[in-house]
């Protein structure tokens, strides 16, 4: 048995649900799944589908037809993504560790479904957690001299996995505007901060400095601009005036795990669309 | 423009949501919201849908339509709602106002989108603020003695006012058979315990002799076993072993307000359906 | 029996706790209740105390003595209440109901353990409730001409009714400098949005242009920083893209209630204490 | 600087805090930390202070000194901590990974503070996680037959590398009552549910059977009783319809690691204390 998801963004026009569910019905596909969402201040339509297919199933051939048939009539943003492709993911690490543990004890546990090509970091520091895992590790350092070179390196490597998209496990480095151009809302960061407070540098010491009751994080598409891609997933947690500035550090890390392994989820299974810079998230 | 809301049950089989779909496309309605779930456990099928119709609309005719097209063919459980109708919902209390306050703030405040046509109680205690909110209040003694002579004055004053469905708020009465078959999942109690944890009499007294480190508070419909009928909505609060008997009703209460109303809401906007002694909850 | 409650704060010393804990003791006062805190960034020793008297205890005596043994040897800020005295409470709303109905509500089921003096409004929209309250109303325009004499109104009634702090229901207008500080952390008000996350007017709309997963609402100290005081309470509740302007507005009014009401209840404890424009809450 | 943590409980009596602050300011300590509590149904008093010395101390002197001046005449259970003590933590598991890998991705960052000296398994399956993290793993299986024989080379092990505490993640054997009474309350179970709802086997099928709409997690100490033992700790994670069994589960692991992490530590910071089968947790 096949089974493919759809995703659809288009132009709001009454009839679509209609003519897509009789395209996959009257080719003996069975929907699983539909969520739809229409953005009626922009009038944009949004539709997540999952069809299965228990017969001989051509997705090349489907492919085509959907364009032909409906995507060209309806002016429409889609893919069609086969369930069986398994998608590849880098992981890029800097000095902090938790996220990375976190993430590499779920791909262990078989949690993800994605395949890890390899990690990256501007340091050495977390190798040998690469090694305890098995998973390649390269090491390339990034300095202001060695920037673009860096860059260079980076994307032959991201090249010569095939790798499908990037997380940036507390990365700490600026993303250039050439990469984030080659993976399209395909880089994920994680920000220790509920966006679009305390965006930047050193979010839990501007959260001490305010007094705020609630710390956050938040998992987003990485774009130009600093801490303001769209948001994949967000989540919090309560502290006290009793915590210092190393204990929000401290708390902050499960919540960064946590925030982080559900927007890479997201992402993986293809929940999320993007448009006006925020996500549409499907159930 | 007219608006309706179609749920749907029956058993799953393929190209129902296509055959749906396209019935309301060549009436010219616009689905404006779908979603559907299969149990595939038991192989049901549930959709809700919401549609729109910008000429004249004639739901008498659509409904003859729907059963003979459709519904016959997969022997569906569904109604068609127009959005036209507003519910009457009766407020049965008994010495408890938190909830009462609650409901009627929200009532006032527009919130709901219901009538009240009136507030029944076994006993006096809250009949001033029935009157400073301005509904009928019926005062409706329960003993021993009289228990089935109240249920009929309760059934006659239903009737007369033609009330759509029943909220418990804090009624603290058992519910007897007859009433519930009349008001198959029509009546909402909201049970002040993370069910089926404390199903019962004073829950928060065993929560704390249990030392439990949350509390909860549980919106269900009625049936005919106590506090095991099928649940709406449910939520929690921290609590500490500081905490007193007294301290966790006072902090229940917020719980039990807010838990009530949610499931109360999800009931007025038709976004519940029941099988198998479980809600499926539309988003 | 009676009750006090012990606020102070001072340089941080060795032998406070000790010092203080043994002046009630002497006075056969049972502490029930001790919580303190060091800031240790700033050095400052933060403790919330209550002792129950079982005798005959003169307060005033208490009050001096503990002024000559040992505020004056500390330099302490501190404050000694007694339990019996009860808080007046002045409410000031502008159109907006769902925060004065839920206090209303809170007040009247015996929650808050307050007076409320009075209502106040620079519209006449909300007079009804205050009225099936049964609690007065004071109607004073805000307009720009008449703002300097709607302040001393508002003071004239403040000192008439002897207020000890000031909740702003969703009050909608700029508190003057003057007010402020006669009655310096005694003014409450309820924001809707994690702060430092949307200041301002119309935090929802900027929550959805965003594009948050989560929406907050924070209860804080007015100063004179618009949004910028020091924080009470804050929580937040998750959305979706799917909610409308709209919707963020009706959910958050729950999320707005709860804060504002967890926020009031700390104050009339007294258990805040505020320092470097951020509160310690003592448990 | 050496740092003391003292826990206490007693039968409650005036003055006591006072008592207690006074020996350590007498010694030249400086109280960074009180938290006191009292159960006032069974007339109990629980505290738990630090103390720093900046000069020379001796520990063992003033354990003496404690137990003679005050300890004795209060008829107190009591402990004094020296922090620079390393707690011995055994990790004992079954098959499950998911809490194997956060605790040790946990240990491996430096967050918990304890030693590690073996982890135990009556399977095979994780021993490569074991070398991964280099951590010497023992196979110890349990057989209906071997169940005694198991026992005694655990106590063995335990006994061999100075256990002071065990932690049973997802270890999924019944710990027999000598191995309780050897580590009385210092064995932390994860049960994946919301005691003392759905205790027993298999909760996540109970919770998808009843319809609830959260799930929780219980960190507790082991007791004789089958899940019954004091809770430490408890959180929830919200579910709806759409989930199955196999969702819950990969839903709960997230939660049953983060309520396990937050138990642990508690108890490695020894705020906790146990009581009526009741956990006071400390601040």
């Amino acid at each position: 048995m096949a089974k493919v998801t759809l995703l659809i963004n288009c132009k709001d026009k009454s009839g679509i649900i209609a003519t897509v569910t009789n395209f996959f019905h009257e080719r003996n596909g069975n929907i699983v799944y539909i969520d739809q969402y229409v953005d009626t201040e922009n009038g944009i339509f949004f539709m997540r589908l999952e069809n299965e297919f228990s017969s001989e199933f051509d997705i090349v051939k489907v492919r085509a037809d959907f364009e032909k048939e409906i995507a060209k009539t309806y002016n429409m943003n889609w893919k069609l993504f086969s369930e069986e492709r398994v998608l590849k993911m880098a992981v890029f690490v800097s000095k902090y560790d938790h996220c990375l543990y976190d993430i590499l004890g779920r791909y262990k546990a078989g949690e993800l479904g994605v395949e890890i090509p390899f990690i990256l970091s501007n340091h050495k520091d977390l190798e040998p957690i690469a090694k305890a895992f098995e998973i390649p590790f390269y090491h390339v350092p990034v300095t202001k001299d060695t920037k673009v070179e860096a860059e260079v390196k980076q994307l032959e490597l991201l090249q010569e996995f095939e790798v499908d998209f990037i997380v940036l496990a507390r990365y700490m480095q600026i993303i250039s505007d050439k990469m984030i151009s080659e993976y399209p809302n395909n880089i994920i960061n994680i920000h220790h901060s509920f966006l679009p407070a305390f965006a930047g540098a050193k979010p839990y010491h501007s959260a001490y400095k305010r007094g705020v009751k609630i710390i956050g994080a938040t998992c987003h598409y990485v774009t130009a601009e600093l801490d303001a891609g769209p948001i994949i997933e967000q989540d919090i947690t309560r502290i006290s005036h009793s915590h210092s500035i190393k204990d929000l550090i401290l708390k902050g890390r499960d919540l960064e795990k946590i925030v982080f392994s559900r927007g890479i989820k997201l992402h993986i299974q293809r929940k999320t669309m993007v448009f006006n810079n925020k996500t549409i998230i499907f159930t």
